[in-house]
């Protein structure tokens, strides 16, 4: 059974039912925590009645600076959303670690960004080094996994499309909601994550729900690939792509056909004018809700509440 | 004037004319030997005969981890063999530091990857933190900026174009080598980086020769414009972007506007087998040399050559 770690401002609490206990830790990076197993099943194991979990203001698990790796169109759903046809070569970008904040903090737009958008992830909490060249198979991801956290992907579309390059876009401070639950896993968690669901409302809209079923480089292979280049460290963070729903979607094909032609202004003109219709977006006022769980509870990765502000506004 | 300061294998030297002395200092990083200038200044007083500095053998002068940023497209003559028309939006993308390698050390090209290029540039070294929201003026830089390195931005061109984020392609390990000196700048040296000029040659030939005259957004300003999204911390690098010159040249206009119409993969299947006949990417046993500097030697970041060799394959 995984167990549930919260990190309010005071240091770190292990969740028993609607009760959390402290961890008896001097860790204040989620490295040090993950060195200090032992502190946290001890925890684990408390027979004191402890604090109501709803007494308790969580910040993200994961800790900063670390590094912030992020998995693109991995959802069959999302692809689809996207506008990709065909095979979709798996690649990554970073985000700045600075981006991550708590599970229950305002997201802020910046005053330049007018299309901002969410996206729900499975983030994996690495719990030992990622040599390069290293090869994952299913059975030798406990070994490099210690935990997962809910991420908000969330994206300035106006940047990132214009930019190419993802990582600005996706940077910005408080575009990283990540929590609340660090869920440590143990070896017999794994097999159940394919039965995760994501699901994600706006205002209590239901936008994004699937299994990960649905995703397309599951994380053994994910990280076999970054491998390739990029060593990680404990506490580093891999976002693994967000399932179909957000607000931005392509246009269709034919569209896309002749958007094709044009300079590459005069077509992002074109598009955005036809997304400022769009009522999707994420607004000042708005609140946005995410949770990451298997229908049985065995692995459940809490709750994110994040309201939207505008940025020099007060919510 | 500028100190430059070499890195071997036993620590921290100042090159004083083709002798050089060694620093006394316990920095490790460069983030350390940056808090300790003072120990560098003294070595650069220094009445030591010192040591030939051809018999040093000089590692990368920034030490990894850090974080190295990069800027997209930001030379006009890299924009124009890039088939870039009209305005370029500034953007950035990372690399990983596990890709740092000395001056002097091969560059190793992965099986997998066919078309290897080379891309020589500037590369700032922050010398203080640089918070969200800081705005820099080109008064202000000497008080963000410490030094200068010559960097090249190896590439792996069809993971670049057929992933479209950079990230992977331009981070294996080798792919940036760095130094050999780390220039550190006086205030008053500032007003000469217009003068830099960046010079790359293959086996001899030279392919990229450009002054900082091209540059499109200029250290203060990208600077700026990083700090939108992220933090910077004294030793990490920017690697302000290369001149015309790579192997790798955007097909003419019309070819672009039939190629658009294709599925992208069918549209890079045709562009890198019309590559494959450009003789001018990197291949095993191939010397890549490069140097930075102003004509009057006031900044002059030392000379890089590295061979290129392919992996688990002798030189």
């Amino acid at each position: 059974m995984s167990i549930n770690v919260l990190r309010p401002a005071d240091g770190w609490w292990v969740v028993l039912g609607d009760h959390a206990v402290p961890v008896g830790t001097k860790a204040t990076t989620t490295a040090e925590l993950l060195a200090d197993r032992a502190a946290v099943r001890q925890a684990a194991l408390s027979a004191e009645p402890g604090t109501p979990v709803a007494d308790l203001v969580a910040l993200s698990p994961v800790t900063a600076p670390c590094r912030v790796v992020a998995q693109m169109v991995n959802y069959r759903s999302h692809a689809r959303d996207s506008g990709f046809t065909g095979d979709i070569p798996p690649a990554f970008f970073r985000k700045a670690s600075g981006s991550i904040s708590g599970p229950g903090e305002a997201v802020v737009r910046p005053s330049f960004v007018r299309f901002l958008d969410y996206e729900i992830e499975l983030g994996l909490v690495m719990g030992a080094p990622l040599p390069i060249g290293t090869v994952i198979e299913e059975r030798d991801l406990p070994s490099y996994v210690a935990g997962l956290v809910i991420t908000n992907d969330v994206s300035a579309r106006e940047i990132q499309l214009t930019k190419t390059q993802f990582y600005e876009s996706k940077s910005y401070p408080t575009f990283t909601p990540t929590g609340p639950h660090l869920a440590l896993l143990e070896p017999e968690d794994f097999a159940h994550l394919p039965d995760l669901r994501l699901r994600l409302s706006v205002n209590g809209e239901l936008r994004q729900d699937r299994t990960l079923a649905d995703m397309i480089v599951r994380p053994a292979q994910a990280l076999t690939l970054l491998a390739r280049f990029q060593t990680l460290d404990p506490g580093d963070l891999l976002l693994t792509g967000t399932p179909g729903g957000t607000a931005l979607k392509a246009p269709p094909k034919p569209v896309e056909k002749i958007a094709s032609l044009l300079p590459p202004a005069a077509k992002w003109k074109a598009f955005f004018k036809s997304q400022a219709k769009n009522p999707r977006y994420l607004r000042h006022g708005d609140v946005v809700t995410a949770t990451i769980a298997t229908p049985d509870g065995r692995i459940d990765l809490g709750r994110q509440r994040t309201p939207v502000t505008d940025a020099n506004r007060p919510t």
